[in-house]
């Protein structure tokens, strides 16, 4: 998918959500448990309830592998069922890859190729070569992990040189030598608040993949009031507040209803910027 | 594994060799065409024909996801046969995974309990929620990046503070406040040669896990010189130097071959510690 085609759907839908399928077995329904595949049966009744309020999702890969074969199965199913079914939503497989150049070059293949996803996040700790076989890919973006919005992103990621420049801000700039704002974005936490106003200072124009609003505390006023731009330039995830909002029979209905919401509160960000 | 059990093995086969399974079926031998598993079958015949000159295995993931399903059955098949056939090698999952704590967990279940296998990488950009689910599991490694072997391990691991500490420094210490060196281990590549002096200052009894022999152009000598210790403290992988150093039907008895020879270099630098 496009730069263009992206920003037409976000403008056109009135909302930049992503909704991450991040689906635990062990938290599913149990009007579920007799369903052959319940991962696979869980993501289809989801993704019929929100798609008209999102224009992204993102499946968390660690949920699938955790399950083994039956997982990835479920996995490819969904993907197969989203870009049968709804084709104009972006997928973002969340998968935090990075290894040696002809390593990576495998992990493209896999997503890109194998798969055909729109994108994938990556780790930048192996610089260079880890993350340029991604970037070869036509159409296709990667989603470098830039500050993240767990407790941890503290540990390594605001690590300063002596020019007050931290780490996050270091792979900014320099993943900017090997990529550009149409095929590649970066995953900035909601959690982190008013540092997006740092982060606009040194990329105004890429697309941001914002987690951790929801469950994790993040808010999406704050993240708007300092992150978005003229071509919105955001999108929003949220996975558990929206898939796990209600364990009956009726939590694709409340899924939807969720999802509803924060498309509503997000047209009002849209509407701002007009 | 503990610790003692994994210094035993080296010191009883006097080798410290961890072969890479980075088994790729673009790279196949012409003659597996025909198997039904052809991955399954080239890791069989390679365990078989290397065993008795290594301590540890180490499965890339990329290679085995990027088959998809396919992949992923030959990866599990591998798993199996080393644990049934060849239990007392040590068995590394070379994923360099890493997320926000409650997917981290997901991984840790998947290559810890799933699995069952004796440890992961782990890339630390997410800090220490993505790296302790890993440290939980009694009798499991986590193997922490540090320094990497490839070009690319120059953009960010060198980042240097005011101190003059680099960022892979500040790996190396940080992480001990949260595992140690039974239950930790940090890959530094082989191509950083005289590195390894200023990491064994920080890392004095850690075990690192060190790739870039042979291919990659790094020296044994020179990473033993610097990084080996009293009980030896060093994993050293060799991947394609060994597995695709034959294309024909000789392919298992020439990576024998090269594995004999890289056990016999081993062999001589560990007598130098008696």
């Amino acid at each position: 998918m496009t730069r263009e085609q992206l920003v037409e759907q976000i403008f056109k839908k009135k909302t930049f959500l992503c909704v991450g399928l991040d689906t635990d077995i062990r938290k599913l329904p149990t009007c579920l448990a007799n369903e052959e595949d319940p991962i696979f049966a869980f993501n289809k009744a989801i993704i019929d309830a929100t798609a008209p309020y999102c224009v992204a999702y993102k499946p968390n890969l660690a949920f699938y592998e955790s399950l083994g074969i039956k997982g990835m199965l479920a996995f490819e199913k969904t993907v197969k069922y989203l870009k049968v079914s709804y084709p104009h939503h972006f997928i973002i497989a969340d998968a935090k890859r990075g290894d040696i150049g002809n390593t990576s070059s495998m992990y493209a293949r896999t997503f890109f190729e194998e798969y055909d996803i729109d994108s994938l996040t990556v780790a930048p700790y192996m610089g260079e070569d880890s993350i340029k076989p991604f970037l070869e890919y036509e159409g296709k973006w990667t989603i470098v992990l830039a500050l993240t919005s767990n407790k941890g992103s503290q540990d390594f990621q605001l690590f300063e040189n002596k020019n007050q420049e931290r780490l996050f801000e270091k792979v900014l700039m320099k993943t900017q030598e090997w990529g550009n704002e149409r095929n590649m974005m970066y995953v900035v936490g909601a959690t982190q608040g008013a540092m997006f106003k740092d982060i606009r200072k040194l990329v105004p124009n890429h697309f941001l993949l914002v987690p951790g609003v929801g469950a994790q505390g993040g808010s999406l006023s704050e993240v708007c009031k300092y992150g978005i731009i003229k071509e919105c330039g955001l999108l929003v995830n949220s996975s558990r507040g929206i898939i796990y909002a209600d364990n009956t029979e009726n939590y694709a209905k409340v899924a939807g209803e969720k999802a509803h919401e924060m498309q509503q509160e997000m047209a009002l960000e849209l509407e701002k910027l007009a």
